[in-house]
């Protein structure tokens, strides 16, 4: 049978996660290789769901005082070298612009890895008086590190993101904004994709290149690893002090000022496959589905079922619709609809348009909704709805049943042997215990999180006095 | 007075039009230069004229089939040269990436300075059958060329853009997909922009390096030089040859594609600038204004004045706008509105106030206009509407006064010395007139505009018999 055919083409999860996770980005057709190593092809149903990630997170980043800008992709080597920690992270990964059309350049240039270096060097000239702050910037594009290992979303030498990049008064104004923007991905991440998260503080072993501090969010995947989908970062004035960016105050006195950044990518999508999906493959929360509802004539060659499709098809004209009416068999077109994620699949047959009314199935639970066709309008938005808030709640049961504690090194050792997921527990602040840990586990430190408990009084690595609780995990 | 230096501060487009554009685009905050020579930022007032030109243009494009992709922005050196013609017209002005981290690479890249041999060595995989076509996808990204001389906007070392990549069965289908997206392009040009533009075909002289047929639409700018604002190509099978670009026909015989591109670039904004601007700054067409309507508040500390601002903005939110509540003067505020292009300046102060009524100011015509407060909302819709609509209006209407025709070489000589617009003349088809144009009056053919006319039937240049009526100017 042909449909019986899409679904046996790709992995079960249980028995080869990775695997499963590439044929879902293959057979969904979400991205595909090319000939340059390591650089996706995004196509039309992977790149539609940036589009719609990307317009609701602008919606929201604007709601909060955020205006779009566009910088160079170039950065000179003089420039990239102005903030020591920053280059030391980013050098060994850029990629280097020699030559422009014949002639070798007097300087060489990487292609942006992210933008610091260029907003600081712009907001130098920009920022003269207190009167040109705060400058909260955005910009969407893409950025180039030169990855060995790469990985459809998750890691690519090209990857698409946005990087905001804010310039303030003062100290306080700054980490008030790194906090309000994870916040904003943290909302983001929860009422548009239903993937809830972890916001915590990175440990200065895990914090950006040139950082003062760096916020996080975390979320759990459904193998159990962690993904790290979100940063925010304050610079406090090292940027500032490295770049001369200074401002006149209202008593005409020459400040710094105090400088964030924050950026998400189309790592996000990764962690949509990986959150929500099942063995039949996608499965899109309705926001970010750009098909939300597909409409499949069942013997649609008899008399009025395809003039039923289309007419459900346009009275469904406030959602993100289509109908399926290729030559396939019905069997097949579930099947695609399956693979593809589409959260709702209305089936019209003759029975059904003899009886008013159609089956409406949801592509989570599969469940099957009789639906009079009096209230086909009602019936999809609140199936949708529902799905989209079930969606969320189902991966926090499933993030929650896999988040464990430990309050000894014994405990925690047998959790990361036994178990996969995030696993809390106490750390003396020490760099040396974090690496011990990854060394002997092969698990780093996620974040220590806002919301702190004191699951023991010892660190889970050395036994000395505990500082924070720390969300423990394999990440991707 | 401080408002009298803001306006003062911009040179007269008569005087020096190429100073008076340059200072608009830096008056009005639209770019600014950075340290990466021949890269511009895009600040947030330029931006969002990008951002909103994209959006309605993508809309335009999604209602003819288009999807949206996004494809890696390097091109190996071996996939540039597959194409004869297209490599060598664009080799010579690519950026080379020759180092990835701290390793050579084995073979060089150039940073994409438009994507045929991307998406050709893309179609290749995809398309395999009949049934695998067409494929119309276009991608919004930026694109670098090494030019030598940059000016904002016009001509810049990186640009953003759209490009829209096709593949067909058909030779028939390829051309009118590209006639199909000219149309599209004119029509934003006419709808948003309110610029008119001419269709037509370009030489083979002026074509796309790789095209069988480049078609264009030609714009005229106030001072009366050409501005190319799209263009569309017909490639053949040309590049499906080169690249082996071949499907199953549905008799099950092997068939070359035929593949089209189009594109159009920030320049639009550039021709915004040129066509609608004056002496006092720039003049935003409503459809593509960032802020379309500035409340500016009169003697604004008297009481209720401010607070009847904000009520009147949000009344107003329908529109895209704003409260000036700064503590300038309502002079330097009227001229800052200006400068910026705002289209509508809604005047309230103490009397209006105590009047229920306010003032609306057209941008473009300075019209005063009286409004009871009671009718704001329709007056602002009615007056933004008018507008969009006379700029079109006084648009071609310049343009229609500065075309002109030559029946022969002293005519045509004549008009270019003492003129500057479009010059419509005969020509018999021979590169070498062309050629011999160019030498003589630095005069480029613009195209063969669809709309032909028998104006004389000789060649303007050479005399012998005519073939084609085209648009001749000099251009940017």
């Amino acid at each position: 049978m042909a449909d019986k055919k899409l679904v046996e083409a790709i992995t079960s999860m249980d028995e080869d996660f990775a695997q499963w996770y590439t044929d879902v980005v293959k057979k969904a057709e979400l991205l595909d290789y090319t000939s340059v190593k390591g650089c996706m092809v995004f196509k039309p149903a992977g790149y539609a769901i940036w589009e719609l990630i990307q317009s609701q997170m602008d919606t929201e980043f604007k709601k909060t005082g955020v205006e779009n800008v566009y910088l160079p992709m170039f950065i000179p080597e003089s420039l990239l070298q102005k903030e020591k920690d920053h280059v030391e992270g980013f050098a060994p990964e850029v990629a280097w612009v020699t030559h422009g059309g014949l002639q070798p350049l007097q300087e060489r240039m990487c292609v942006r890895p992210t933008s610091e270096t260029l907003f600081c060097d712009f907001y130098k000239n920009d920022i003269q008086s207190y009167r040109d702050l705060p400058k909260v910037y955005n910009q969407w594009c893409s950025v180039v590190r030169w990855e060995k290992e790469t990985r459809p979303f998750l890691r690519s030498r090209e990857f698409l993101w946005q990087e905001g990049h804010t310039a303030h008064a003062t100290a306080k104004e700054a980490e008030e904004r790194t906090i309000q923007m994870l916040n904003v991905y943290a909302d983001f991440c929860e009422n548009v994709l239903a993937i809830p998260v972890i916001k915590g503080r990175k440990t200065d072993k895990e914090k950006f290149a040139g950082a003062e501090a760096t916020y996080t969010i975390e979320a759990l995947m459904h193998d159990g690893k962690a993904l790290q989908s979100g940063t925010s970062h304050n610079f406090g004035d090292g940027f500032a002090k490295a770049f001369g960016i200074q401002y006149t105050d209202k008593e005409n006195k020459l400040q710094y000022v105090h400088q964030t950044s924050w950026g998400t990518t189309t790592r996000l999508i990764g962690a949509i496959i990986m959150v929500h999906g099942d063995d039949s493959g996608l499965v899109l929360p309705p926001k970010v589905a750009p098909v939300q509802v597909m409409v499949v004539p069942i013997q649609q060659k008899k008399e009025g079922v395809l003039d039923k499709a289309y007419e459900l098809r346009d009275r469904l004209c406030g959602f993100r619709v289509k109908v399926d009416d290729s030559d396939k068999s019905p069997g097949w077109k579930f099947s695609e609809c399956e693979m593809r994620g589409i959260p709702v699949r209305v089936e019209i047959g003759p029975k059904d348009l003899a009886a008013n009314k159609c089956v409406l199935v949801r592509r989570d639970t599969r469940e099957k909704i009789e639906c009079s066709l009096d209230e086909l309008e009602a019936k999809v938005a609140e199936t949708l709805e529902k799905m989209q808030k079930e969606m969320l709640e189902r991966a926090r049961a499933h993030r929650d049943a896999h988040t464990y504690t430990a309050k000894n090194f014994e405990e925690f050792e047998k959790l990361f042997t036994e178990k996969a997921g995030f696993v809390k527990a106490m750390w003396c602040g020490d760099q040396a215990c974090e690496d011990a840990i990854k060394e002997k586990l092969a698990v780093t430190s996620r974040c220590m999180p806002f919301e702190q408990e004191q699951i023991a009084d010892t660190c889970v690595c050395c036994g000395k006095p505990a500082k924070k609780m720390v969300y423990w995990g394999r990440a991707y």
